[in-house]
C-alpha cells in the first residue's frame, strides 16, 4: 500500500509532518503495513509556510500509484489549486486511491480537481468561510476534527491531520493498531492553557 | 529572541516539527516575538528517523547564538549523546539560554552535556527506565506532558513537544497568546479512538 503526502512551496509545516508522523510510525510497527512517502512536482526542496526546507521523496512524474493521497494545507494551496498539472495528477490519482484525503486548506486542491465537489468536507476555521461560498462542497461543517464522505476524508487545521490520520491507521489497519500507534507517539495531548480563545 | 531547534540525523520528524509549528506560528502572529531556526553540525541535509529529508537553516558555526535550545529526541540522540563538539555547543548555549529544552529522547543529550544533571526531567515512556538508571537525573517523572526544573524543561514522547512548546509560547509571551496560537494550529485534540492500550 503506497500513501503519499504531497509536498509544495508554503505548504504548512505540521499539517504535512502530523500524519507523516503517524502513518510512518504505522509502518514501522507492522512491516508490510504501507509505503509512506512525499512528492512534489519536482525533487527540489520546497520551502513550507514557516520557513523549513524538506526534500520530497518523489517528483509526480517518479511517485509510486498511490492508495492513499493526503493533500495538506498552507497558504501555498491557492497557487497549488490553479495548477493544471498537479489537479490532473490529483485527478488520476484520486481515481484508483482507496482514501483521498486533506488536512486544513488542502481541500481548496481537493475541490478544484474534483474529488471533493459535491462532498461534505471541513476545513480550518479560518477558511470555512471561503468554502462555504465557493459552492463546491455539499456542506462545509466546522467544530469537527474531520469529516468522512465516501472515501474521500477531510481534515480540519493544521493538527487536526494527526487525528485523522489515526483514523486512517485504524481503517487501514485496525482500532487496536491506531492506539498503538497513538501510544507510540504518546499522543494523550494536554494543552497547557484552557482553550477559551 | 532565538529559538533554535536542533536536527540531526534519526531525529524524530514529529518531535521537530511540532515545537517548530507552534513557535514559528507564533512569531508570524505577533512581529518582534522570535526568530525561529533549525540548525544541525551541518548544513547538509538531515535524514529524520522515519526518512524525511529536512535542510537545516545553519550549522553549529553559523547559528545566531541562542535564548531558547530544543532538543528533539529520536534514535539518533544515541550518537548525538556521544559527539563532544555537540556536547560542548549545547553546554556553551546552554549557559546563556533563558530555557533548554528537549522532546522525548532528548534529555539524553541534556544529561550527557550537563544542563539537565540533578534536574526533575520527563522523556519518552519508553525511555524512562533507561532514563532513570543512568542515574543522572535527580529524578524521572512519568505521566507527564513536560516537566519544569529551573530553566530546563523536558517534554514526554514525541506529540507532547506541542504542548511543551505552547507552554514556552505563554512564558515568553503571556498565555492569551499561547491560547491563540492554540486556536491557529487548531490544537483542540480528538484522538479517533479510545486510548486504552
Amino acid at each position: 500500500m503506497n500513501i503519499g503526502i504531497f509536498l509544495f512551496d508554503d505548504v504548512e509545516e505540521l499539517d504535512a509532518v502530523g500524519p507523516y508522523e503517524v502513518l510512518t510510525w504505522a509502518a514501522g510497527e507492522r512491516e508490510g503495513f504501507a509505503d509512506v512517502f512525499t512528492m512534489a512536482v519536482t525533487t527540489d526542496p520546497v520551502r513550507c509556510a514557516k520557513g523549513m526546507r524538506i526534500v520530497p521523496d518523489y517528483s509526480l512524474e517518479t511517485a509510486p500509484p498511490l492508495d492513499v493521497l493526503i493533500v495538506p494545507g498552507g497558504v501555498g494551496t491557492r497557487e497549488l489549486a490553479q495548477n493544471a498539472a498537479v489537479l490532473d495528477y490529483v485527478r488520476e490519482q484520486a481515481a484508483r486511491c482507496r482514501w483521498v484525503t486533506s488536512v486544513c486548506t488542502g481541500v481548496r486542491v481537493l475541490l478544484a480537481a474534483g474529488p471533493a465537489v459535491g462532498k461534505r468536507v471541513t476545513t480550518h476555521w479560518g477558511a470555512i468561510a471561503e468554502i462555504r461560498s465557493s459552492g463546491l462542497a455539499l456542506e462545509v461543517l466546522d467544530d469537527v476534527r474531520f469529516v468522512r464522505d465516501g472515501n474521500v476524508v477531510t481534515a480540519a487545521g493544521v493538527s487536526a491531520g494527526i487525528d485523522m490520520a489515526l483514523w486512517l491507521v485504524g481503517e487501514l489497519g485496525d482500532p487496536g493498531f491506531a492506539r498503538a500507534v497513538q501510544k507510540g507517539i504518546e499522543y494523550f495531548p494536554a494543552p497547557p492553557y484552557s482553550a477559551s480563545v
